[in-house]
């Protein structure tokens, strides 16, 4: 029986640079999968290495961690390309267009670094009207972003946090009723 | 700490009409969708009425059910589009594109009745090498197919199946180790 | 300056296998290309082989050609990977959805025998209100499907051609304003 | 008959916002329409107003203009929304995620002023190795770009250009084999 009162969970994604971390990078991602699922939220990644691993990880990790709630949205076909604490791998196979559905997805986005791929989700982010966390201390256009708007259509910023527990937080608030 | 034994849930997609159903057709899709969880599936639609929703709602009703087993991967932006018996809402924004995320998340394909929708989702599924059942029982394209190969590039037929029961043993079959 | 008379030229997309072809299917295909330029068509196709490869140099070839009259809508990132005589390639990243975006280019399709693949693309037709001209002397599913419909949510059916000239002048009714 | 020295032509993108332009920016666009034309490129846009209805214009004014130049790659499946002057409509029905259609279309990709959406066709030109022109005279991200690598995958910059001609000058340098 549905119930009427039943919410969805929301969905955090964290996206970031698919390259390997260095050891204070992983830690914070680790920290902030691991911190999104004790707060009751469900981890939505890009499925692949680099930050979505370590998040996924993070996640897979946490005590009320429960199966299901780490999911990774692919480029390609192969459900075998996602990390391996993905729980449930969407193989889009629309290529570089999948960080759109992914952004889609997200009730909240959190940037860690990040390159032109993280750039372009995050402006992706700004037009689809998500909140956005940037973590300021590990660099990349999260850092450059953090505390500015990224144009005048919202009245908001990316805000900005210092850690994985920071950025849960804001997450929180940003996506309370 | 990731179990090195862990093996992905498998994703059983159920296709079928966003019409509503008459009384047959719904409790055959309730069935579906319990069945599924039951056998160990995970369950993802198009996450909107019909098939869609009936299948959804006897997933959520399954005893073993847990938060998380109901996927809907919905053709626009809007998650709250998706039927309320949907854990995760994948709202792609690519429209009807969405039918080749669906049929490529899913390990094995279950077609329920069925108009053009459907059957291009068949013939997806075809052409990405899911193993595919037709209820024949409930008409459409899914009983036009049942039992037929779809071109040559494949030695297989789609599977026909009787009930729901039936389909979800197929279902496990095709999808065994 | 913009004319406030000038119509868009319709465009005409032709599906089918891009396996290669017997030598009576591939003269069909080149005719049919030819045919569509010279009844004021643009062509569109996948890109690739086969029947799109073929129905490309018959449009290439047809007396009144000019450049940009023979569009390839490419599932991966490579233009490099059309066929010599597409002149505008659409290298749309999104792998087996890009037959929806060909679709929905088109304001009528002519399917020449067909797998899965198109079938696929006759269904996604339906389904988006294209008329459909099906090669009946080819075979596979456009033979199959000519003169039936999909399903009953349109009132015609899938019109059926026996030559390439047949095919056009159809779609020359179907797109009459 | 393939001319096997035949190569395709060079596909400009003009990126930037869709709202209406002040009389500066319109004729900055219209002028980068045309020159591009002028100078080879076939025009790709997204097909709406503001940027791309102004660059279109342009590109349909130029003396050496034929039907076909200009090409309109559009969010919805609506083929009506394109622009006036768009020869060629592709309603892709993907949404959002026609940006990146658009960008691999592309041979070079010039951007004009640009939020959130340019910002994120940027990126995504960054990512697919596109060569990429900022107008730095029209501010937005074109501006703030122009002159800067976006992450350090590759060793060139954003082109700054202050005039529609250099912009062109710098696509035909940009591309030239």
């Amino acid at each position: 029986m549905t119930d009427p009162e039943r919410k969805r969970r929301k969905v955090m994604a964290v996206i970031g640079s698919g390259s390997s971390l260095d050891a204070d990078r992983e830690q914070l991602c680790v920290d902030l999968g691991r911190a999104a699922v004790e707060a009751g939220f469900r981890l939505a990644t890009g499925g692949l290495g680099g930050v979505m691993a370590a998040a996924s990880r993070g996640a897979h990790g946490a005590e009320c961690y429960q199966e299901g709630d780490v999911v990774g949205i692919l480029p390609g076909y192969d459900a075998g390309s996602a990390n391996d604490d993905v729980d449930l791998a969407i193989p889009t196979g629309i290529g570089v267009a999948r960080n759109v559905v992914l952004i889609s997805t997200a009730d909240v986005v959190v940037a860690v670094g990040g390159g032109s791929g993280t750039l372009s989700e995050m402006a992706v982010a700004w037009q689809l009207g998500k909140p956005i966390v940037g973590l300021a201390v590990a660099g990349g256009w999260a850092a450059k972003l953090a505390g500015e708007p990224i144009d005048d259509r919202r009245r908001d910023t990316v805000v900005s946090a210092e850690t994985a527990e920071q950025a849960v937080a804001q997450a929180v608030t940003l996506t309370g009723d």
